[in-house]
């Protein structure tokens, strides 16, 4: 059940009434009005457009003035040049949020562009209008069943995203929901002229529906404004920050997609330094430190044991490991004796990384038998499995069976250990290695243990994740 | 059709007989004698067992010695402490070339072990004997059908990998072969005690069969005639190396695994610089080096086209570009003039990154009337074209008509551009989207178009390969 406050921003995300001036005479389910449709909004849907006397079944208005209820949220999808004269419409009629999807203002880099987004900008500050865009996706809640894609998915979850890429916006929703991590609210903001960044995490920092806050900025009119309100947010839930525009060639592709301010590299310096926000590279490195915020309990320290197919894994494990500002001390004596009793096989390791025994069975008696162990070991906090599905047997055998066995055995032994538990799960890229590691994968994810896809995006989350308990101001 | 050498390491790849010692009574199909027989070996298997009559159908003998024919090749696979008695047994026989896979040596850490791996050593020295191993996986030689795996492929290709480490060796098959990419020789070689890896690379520099040498080392007794032997190597064909163990985590890993002599970061970055081999962190940079290496034509510089869906998508890819060493210059005038005549779409950029049309249809779209143009562009040397299948019009929709077509219109561009042509493939990790990539990969890669996982693997394989090419002393 989602939580409505009394923030003026709340509105946004819970909208009565949706006005699509714009909407396609002949638009199918993707449009926006199709895709509102389907995707289940639960307030009233008004298309606009003069042309049309029904888009998608529903009564069409010529004008967005003519609608006789009162519209809380309205989506601009008509050329640029229309846009000034919308927003007015919207004014009058008394909208209180307008998102303007239309693109072609100032990223497009020609003045008369620049002179239509400021006059936009000029019309939403005299008319308190809070303007979403130009040149953005919107909003995706699932609560309200707002979206940008008929396709995300309808179930909510505890983490929000601010992104000033629609694209981008729309990859981490997906990547999420492949390691079954879901959204409260996304909010795709492009051009920023009117709402931006810290209007957003100011909301979100009281959010009870948000527990976990990730960014993609390009750049900000205002970053004081940011840095503050990255550090409200902080004081209260962790904040991932993706800076698109970081390097010379990042900031040039910035001017043409929201042309942003995007800063020097000195003031974002500053920022990731004042704020204590986590900063990521990639957005699979979003997704990745949102499974370890969200999944991973908090490790006492930076020192792995190592739990896998042994030989080079392991060697190459423990060069990337600390690569990432993680340790993989030896195991006690004691552990690795009590180890030495489960594992006979001549070769394989006791010591750290431990090696699990041969095939996906010698795997799965290991987890429930060795990992107990290496949970009492008083020399390493963190256990990260390594399954290498690759290796095991060639890739002419159907392994189903058994690597169902492996991952139901890993969470069975889950609950039981002290230590935070992590697994890297990589697996070439064959079909049938590729179908067996999104099967481990389902059935780990549902059982809350977070699975990344190697051990180099595993060491580089959780050792990001460790800095920011160490350092950061939410806990 | 395999070149066949008279160097003298030549016949361990092409032996005509070999004879298992140890070889299993109840083995079946993924013991030695089995996996040779199913894998096709194509000369004689004679399996050594006292108690035993037949091993997988074929008559065994109780000793080496009692066999008729002359071997050419031992595998011993009995317990550690027999090893000894059965080397001097192949001695006796006229031997040449023992495989000891058995493992429980010096990696073990015992006193006891390394005696006993010292005497191995010489009794091997003393006999003239080229002992590999022992604690590895031996030989595969896919046109003599010598393997360590009978799911490796038969087919051979131009790669050659000198591996440490037996799983590893497995990991590289399959991640090539899941790019369409095959090998001459693959040596899984363990502890070094007799043949190392400068055995090995001087005997590759000169091997018709291998345009490409991967190695993945732990250490070496004998790191001066290394780095001579990979200097010898690199006058003919590159040669990338991996070594594990370059941290003190690897280092400590290293020790219970081949229990080489790791050698000092200093001593090994000195390798690096004196030999100008290309250096690799992961396996599946290994793999993404070789594809560069054998399907990237060189490019004149390091200014790349960013191709691909825009917005957030290319920010991020080009400030990841330029961490790997590469640049995104804009388009020339002239490029971006053209290029306004193909694209409409407001907001759509004709700048570098330039976005193809919206879904797959846009883009193959896209790369029959874009690429040609982009590959006049003067301020660019390479294209690289990011597909992002996960963001395509989400994932309850079966794109892969769509998907086939943008792959073959990739295709039917390719052969006719300058410019040498590179794909990073993201699909995050749901079902259908997965699949998809599966699909473009293989059609790209059967095209000879080098496919990587995303930008970030991409840029650092083609960054590193530059370098090499400006560097090398192969070209």
């Amino acid at each position: 059940m989602a939580a409505i406050s009394s923030h003026p921003l709340e509105e946004i995300f819970h909208p009565r009434s949706i006005a699509v001036v714009g909407a396609s005479k002949n638009e199918q389910g993707t449009g926006w009005v199709g895709r509102l449709l389907s995707f289940g909004y639960k307030g009233r849907i008004y298309p606009v457009n003069p042309n049309a006397k029904k888009v998608n079944g529903l009564k069409a208005f010529p004008n967005i003035k003519n609608v006789p209820e009162k519209i809380d949220y309205a989506i601009l999808n008509i050329p640029a040049h229309l846009t000034p004269q919308a927003l007015l419409d919207c004014a009058a009629k008394g909208v209180k949020f307008v998102h303007c999807f239309t693109a072609g203002f100032s990223e497009t880099g020609t003045s008369k562009a620049k002179q239509l987004e400021a006059r936009l900008a000029k019309i939403a500050g005299d008319r308190d209008i809070r303007l979403l865009g130009p040149n953005c996706m919107g909003i995706y809640c699932p609560a309200s069943r707002m979206t940008f894609d008929a396709d995300f998915p309808k179930k909510t979850g505890p983490v929000a995203f601010v992104s000033q890429s629609g694209t981008e916006a729309m990859r981490l929703v997906f990547l999420a929901r492949d390691t079954d991590v879901y959204f409260s609210k996304v909010i795709s903001y492009g051009n920023a002229i009117n709402l931006d960044a810290p209007d957003f995490l100011e909301y979100l920092a009281d959010d009870k529906d948000t527990k976990v806050v990730a960014c993609y900025i390009e750049g900000s009119r205002q970053l004081a404004r940011l840095t503050a309100a990255v550090k409200k947010c902080l004081r209260k839930k962790p904040v991932i920050v993706l800076k698109g525009g970081l390097t010379g060639n990042g900031t040039g592709a910035v001017a043409f997609h929201t042309a942003s301010p995007v800063g020097s590299k000195t003031s974002w310096d500053n920022f990731f330094k004042q704020t204590g926000a986590i900063p990521a590279n990639t957005m699979g490195e979003v997704a990745d430190i949102i499974q370890t915020l969200l999944r991973l309990n908090p490790p006492k320290g930076r020192r792995v044991a190592l739990v896998g197919r042994g030989g080079g894994i392991g060697v190459i494990a423990a060069d990337i490991c600390e690569r990432a500002g993680l340790e993989i001390p030896s195991f006690s004596n004691a552990t690795r004796k009590r180890l030495g009793q489960i594992i006979s096989e001549a070769g394989v390791s006791t010591r750290n990384p431990v090696e699990t025994m041969a095939g996906m069975n010698g795997a799965a008696d290991f987890y429930l038998r060795g990992l107990p162990v290496v949970d009492k070991d008083t020399e390493t906090d963190i256990i990260l499995v390594q399954i290498a599905i690759d290796i095991y047997g060639g890739r002419h055998t159907d392994l189903t069976p058994e690597v169902k066995d492996a991952a139901y055995a890993l969470c069975a032994v889950a609950d039981s250990l002290k230590k935070p538990l992590a697994v890297a799960l990589f697996t070439g890229g064959h079909p049938k290695a590729t179908g067996e590691a999104l099967i481990i994968r389902k059935i780990l994810t549902k059982a809350g243990i977070p699975v990344y896809s190697g051990v180099e995006s595993a060491s580089r989350a959780i050792g990001k994740v460790i800095t920011f308990y160490k350092t950061g101001s939410c806990n």
